[in-house]
């Protein structure tokens, strides 16, 4: 411990800065305490520990019957690469890209690489797309086998209305591929709902767990059929998956210490309520931020309609005493991490709902952003 | 803690069992301990923590001047398939592949499912690659345009002359990629003495860090001209490298406690003599675990000039009261892990030297086998 790091306040005070980011996210000490010990990959221990996280995922997703979850070494970006290069063939696929922000046009970068055909359609990145207009685009394109959107928009915060989406995807007969990297585990999501082919998450995201795992929902069918079609062997879902069934062993180390933190991290989900808990507490978190911050004269990014309970963009303030760097710094040595902006054509910076952070937590960030702003003798105006 | 775990021997005293295994491997309580902390991946301190840990992989191969350390998320195998992808063009290549093991093989896999060109020279398990003929080899095939060798193939735990075949490739101009997984931080390796154009390493092996963590030495001249050639986003080096330069950052969520853990066990490593007293280490383990195993009857695989002190492989002894999961189980029970086998044409089973380990573990670990066959009613003969 460096005489850097501040006591935070709320339940989880801690000597580590709150990260108010879209992750890595703060996390419960009991999480990470489960990191100290060691484990055999090919342990009976470990191996029941992987078929359980497998199993509680699926059944996160009420898709126990249908689809089997294969989780994959690495970030989100390699489960969404995995997925996309998996169950996408090299020949006969027009995948359909629903495009408004940074993680949409990953997935049309993603595709370009692996040299599978695609089809780009992009709103503005504080506009989800148009149900309407996703139809029409299914009916007179038959060409289109394949249709992947991103649930919630870091980029923004912005919430996709995938439940809509995949039920115009579902009638008309094509395969649905979703990235719900930053929302899995918060918002409902139910394959009986929202009818998937797969779907990719992250164990350090919505559930807590530490960076370093992700894993993809896929059904078992187009799992089956699409053996030896990836491009990759270490991003082979298929591969990972078959491997995992004959002896429930990963195919290549898996990082043991993270796997187990997320088993730890699914027990607190659980006890703390599941899903609809976590959503309510994080929509706690977001209320109390955009609240105070508004009363401070910030002004968020997207309309409450759009805003998910994930991440919150703000308008960069035009204040001249306002520079983004010095509150920043002034913040993380108040014990508190920021993100910056990344939408294309205003000037912005976020702030994170998520992690094992309490709406307490909060209200004390909102304190101390007022407490920086007279630092910084900035006074925002509050039409 | 459950009731299962026993205490075991040496400086190492801890309720988890002992992994004699290649990895994952037993670490330092203090790297866990480092995993205690959550850090912003876009955080100063965490952008400090990533470039010291490059800077130290790369001093460690004396490459300081001419390569860069390029860290990747995943296990062993994606940064093995990230040099391949990311150094080797689509066209106008050829791969000369050097097999003697499974780790060999899985080359050859890669580059088979990447489509590019290859030919293997493949000996037996037991049997390292011939210099003279993989002079005649380059000399004969002038198309050749790479070589890529395993560094130790854990599936025998065979020491390959990489530093030998290394002046070979380099005096007839091609490029060796090199599989140093289970052998980096050990086993001595400089650039100067062993010229590479790349090296893939892990941060969970004879580094002692924890799983999850790879990384690749790469000559910079060779990874600038691989812009856009890696046949995925996510495993791309040169894409990496680039935005990592750019910023300190990760392109993608880098696994920070997994990062942190590297970072302590780097310390720990410099504090303890670095690689010759790792080396010293894990030979002197190695020694007592083989004198001890072969007094007791069994018979190592491997003549002692082709042993590496990284992992060793025993014969399965032949005496019908042997039953290897009875033994394995018991071994489980008394807090020692060990690995089965992988070699081709015998049965066989390992026992790994390596990770947070000491020669006096070892030494208790063999009497613990010795108490163990008096447990079976196994006696092996010792001619």
């Amino acid at each position: 411990m460096t005489s850097e790091f501040f006591l935070t306040g709320g339940k989880n005070k801690q000597h580590s800065p709150l990260l108010l980011t879209p992750g890595p996210l703060t996390t419960a000490h009991a999480t990470r305490k489960a990191m100290l010990r060691d484990f055999g990959a090919r342990d009976s221990v470990f191996i029941d520990i992987t078929r359980s996280i497998r199993e509680r995922l699926l059944s996160l997703a009420g898709a126990t019957e249908t689809h089997t979850c294969v989780p994959l070494q690495g970030s989100g970006t390699f489960a969404v690469e995995a997925m996309l290069g998996t169950l996408v063939p090299r020949a006969g696929s027009l995948v359909l890209v629903l495009v408004n922000g940074a993680y949409g046009r990953r997935m049309v970068e993603i595709l370009a690489r692996l040299d599978r055909s695609y089809i780009v359609y992009e709103t503005e990145e504080t506009m989800p797309p148009i149900p309407t207009q996703i139809e029409q685009l299914l009916s007179h394109r038959q060409d289109i086998t394949h249709v992947t959107m991103v649930h919630c928009e870091t980029t923004t915060g912005i919430l996709n209305p995938v439940e809509h989406i995949s039920h115009i995807v579902a009638r008309h007969g094509r395969l649905f591929l979703l990235d719900s990297i930053s929302a899995f585990g918060a918002l409902p999501l139910d394959v009986q709902t929202t009818p998937f082919t797969a779907l990719a998450g992250s164990a350090g995201k919505c559930l807590e767990g530490v960076p370093g795992l992700a894993f993809v929902l896929c059904h078992r069918t187009a799992l089956q059929e699409a053996a030896g079609q990836a491009h990759a062997i270490s991003l082979d879902l298929e591969a990972q998956w078959t491997a995992m069934e004959k002896n429930g062993q990963w195919r290549f180390t898996p990082p043991t210490h993270v796997v187990v933190a997320l088993s730890t991290a699914l027990d607190l989900f659980s006890a703390a309520g599941g899903q609809p808990a976590r959503l309510a507490r994080y929509t706690e978190n977001c209320r109390v931020l955009i609240e105070g911050m508004k009363a401070l004269g910030f002004v968020p990014l997207l309309p409450a309609a759009l805003q998910s309970p994930i991440i919150v963009t703000f308008h960069m303030p035009t204040a001249p005493a306002f520079l983004f760097e010095e509150f920043y710094r002034r913040m993380r040595c108040h014990g508190y991490v920021l993100y910056t902006g990344k939408i294309a054509r205003k000037e912005s910076f976020r702030v994170g709902c998520i992690g094992a952070i309490e709406p307490e937590d909060m209200a004390d960030m909102v304190k101390t952003v007022n407490h920086v702003l007279h630092e910084m003798h900035v006074l925002l105006s509050t039409e």
